[in-house]
């Protein structure tokens, strides 16, 4: 079947749109916050270290997938209140996940970005759902999914008349155990000439080690993407879920500096 | 994160529940029927001709999460007309996929079990909402799944109140590609001794060649297994979806006369 | 690349050789014993247990492959004298596995069979080399083989000239950990439409757990397989290898009860 | 079963050796050349475009591991001839795969670097040999190899005295199709952390596709590798394996200025 809206052609070599004052597609995309809203002190704080690092999106969780029902799952719309407090305070636009067909409409008030988890990518009535929505779409891939049943999503969305979408790489699952996922950066490349969509990836949630996060994201940029996103918790150790893959602000603020530098040396140096 | 509702106890060693005239956990189930109901003559000749042949369950989707965006979507609400006439007519209940947290209540006045489909998996909100539904609920093993992440989402039908949940493997995605997925007997062998859960499996999706679906059909009944259900078509060769994978009334009437004694081998003989 | 030699055809639907007095390809083959050869007492315990149980031919490694040099890595010469006392004094002949061309010559004047083990599935020097010995060869699948490439493997053997090759199903790797591997049974039944070639499985090294190890015995029979391969030690918990999945004698002789009866049922009763 | 050779220790961060003019561990190992040695004006012609372009190692292939019998199998001893006297007449040390315990004297008459190659990575046989030879081996990753598994294939090098071992990643096998294997960069980075072996990447093996092979080279750089090995051939389209993934010596020549400088600036300018 064919990719009617989401190939790259000739014609529609590159998808652009703005969001606050990023230009997607042109300008690096740097996505930063906690995996879960858990208080509005915990993401103001955030907010304001990632924006001073260099963010130019802030990320958390208000409704989480979790594994376990018993596990944390979020604030809900308090949590989405939070990060809109937090987003505006410091002039981040701000991206949370959407896991549930009633619920687009809501998380539209707050967010600027919609994000699809990796567990809900072929939820094909979402995808029909944000797709009638008046914002851009954060894609994420499935961890079982091939680039083109990823690629027929995004088709989803498009097909509603929604064109401003990202996809995002988070790892594949495969048989290696050592990092939660296998960070798939050649499907990033692919990407770059098969889609005209704008590609980022998500090293935190690929690799679940803090260690392995800058070198994921410099190897990253050189793949070609748009953007990465990072989780970055002020503390880790007691984060109300994905606290070992969390960086700390100083360890963001240390890694924004090379990836800066990197992207840099891509667009000028090479 | 234990679980608390799914795991097998010296309390709770196996699951019951009735279905139309079946016992599930202790009858076998049959599930048969077409990939998706494509008109309303198609679904009667198919559940007549599965009723004679001994299946106890009819089978059809009218919502169908398909990859592509420009493929057959199904025929919705009157898929589950012709599919619950179907049914009535034939003595017997149905079982339909419900895709979207809007249409739990829909889908429930015309069918007997809800089916959650493997991409479906871990749409936490959609197992919620069938949490709360009054009828049974059969759970597909998500393709990229592990043995304890599904009995997780399993759960979380439980905690909302409903207890009669059924577990389908059909397939996990593996390097092989000369079968559609690989369908993992040794797993329903280990959920044996883990849940109380009844188990089937779905022979059809998981091989994906019609050659492959009778030895499957057999090796899980010695796996362990509570049921299998199985792809019907009246014409598989003009099928809108999943023809190569479907039998023919009388393919699927043949391979019966074989499930039926190798249970009752399984019961009386072995 | 055409499968000239392992291809089943018109001409060539099924391979029979004997091996003792078992026609492989016509009586089901049962390979039991220890993963390695301990000591002379143990393989001779196991062999007279084995045998009074059923078995028809006797397994037992000499040279190990082991995924550290600092495991135990068997007894080598040693091991196959005690492994042909053994046999020789229980009427079993006997299988073990070569892992060096340089080997070969040696290990035959010892062994009835000779094992390829799935990590050496590939090593095609090997492969030719027992692809000129004088006797049958089984041959494991690679833990991430395709059927075709596997086949392939049969190919390299039986185009030296020794057409006597033995398919064995061992479990393939995948996501689950659950289990060690996950036992492919659909390849199983596929390779009944494509080879001529008998083909036999072992769950204990697929499953790695003693409780799978009967269910996937009796799924494997149904899926039509040719012959099981189990591992039992006389003392599992002090096992030098693989004590998780070995069975006790005791265990092992009442899993040989429902071999015995599963494939009775499969050529008389279904 | 701990790691003793292999493990990064405080006394042992990081292995160097020299191979020709290169400092291994210190300098970028860039190891160019056909999958195949095809004749020798064919080797000679790829060498000098690839010193021109800046490689400093030769591969070639004499005795190839092909998936089918029927394959090109590589030209054996008059291969290596080829390769040793294209080396020479460039300076450029070569690499070339032994695939036979028996080989491994010969081969080492020829070569500068022993290759294991994937589908060998776990013939213990032959990495003992390997070990007792007085030349650096190339280890290259099995498509199913943990890290954990890779890094004791290492051990088994290192315990029989030969300490200059070279990890090459190529590639892992998962369920994405579009890419011939999975390129697992994650795993470089991580085993900078984890051993004080050289590790180097294989973009033209893992990817299988021209178009990807630039990209991942330069990833690769920036995750932590010591060198990668890219196929060039001088007329692909009619090369006798792996035409599909080799670089003419123009794109390879292209590709190297970037690699250089995105080299350079990782060493110098972030």
């Amino acid at each position: 079947m064919k990719l009617k809206l989401t190939a790259k052609t000739k014609e529609k070599e590159k998808t652009f749109f703005t969001v606050g004052n990023t230009t997607v597609g042109e300008d690096m995309l740097i996505i930063a916050g906690p995996c879960s809203v858990e208080s509005e002190d915990q993401i103001l704080s955030i907010a304001k270290s990632v924006k001073e690092a260099g963010a130019n999106m802030l990320r958390g969780g208000a409704y989480k997938p979790r594994t376990s029902p018993y596990s944390f799952q979020g604030l809900g719309r308090k949590g989405l209140e939070y990060l809109k407090t937090a987003g505006d305070t410091n002039g981040l636009p701000v991206v949370s996940e959407v896991v549930d067909t009633r619920d687009v409409f809501l998380v539209c008030e707050y967010v600027d970005v919609l994000q699809i988890g990796a567990r809900n990518m072929q939820n094909y009535a979402l995808l029909q759902e944000v797709g009638r929505a008046n914002i851009p779409v954060l894609l994420k891939r499935g961890m079982h999914a091939s680039i083109e049943e990823w690629l027929n999503c995004a088709e989803y969305i498009m097909n509603e008349g929604n064109e401003r979408v990202i996809l995002c790489e988070r790892g594949i699952r495969t048989f290696e155990t050592y990092t939660r996922n296998t960070l798939d950066l050649s499907a990033v490349a692919a990407l770059k000439g098969l889609t005209h969509l704008p590609v980022i990836t998500d090293p935190s949630h690929a690799t679940g080690r803090v260690e392995l996060v800058e070198p994921m994201c410099l190897s990253s940029i050189m793949a070609g993407c748009d953007g990465i996103m990072i989780e970055v918790h002020n503390d880790p150790d007691n984060a109300l879920s994905d606290g070992d893959q969390s960086l700390t602000p100083e360890q963001f603020s240390e890694i924004m500096i090379r990836v800066n530098s990197t992207r840099a040396f891509l667009w000028e140096g090479i």
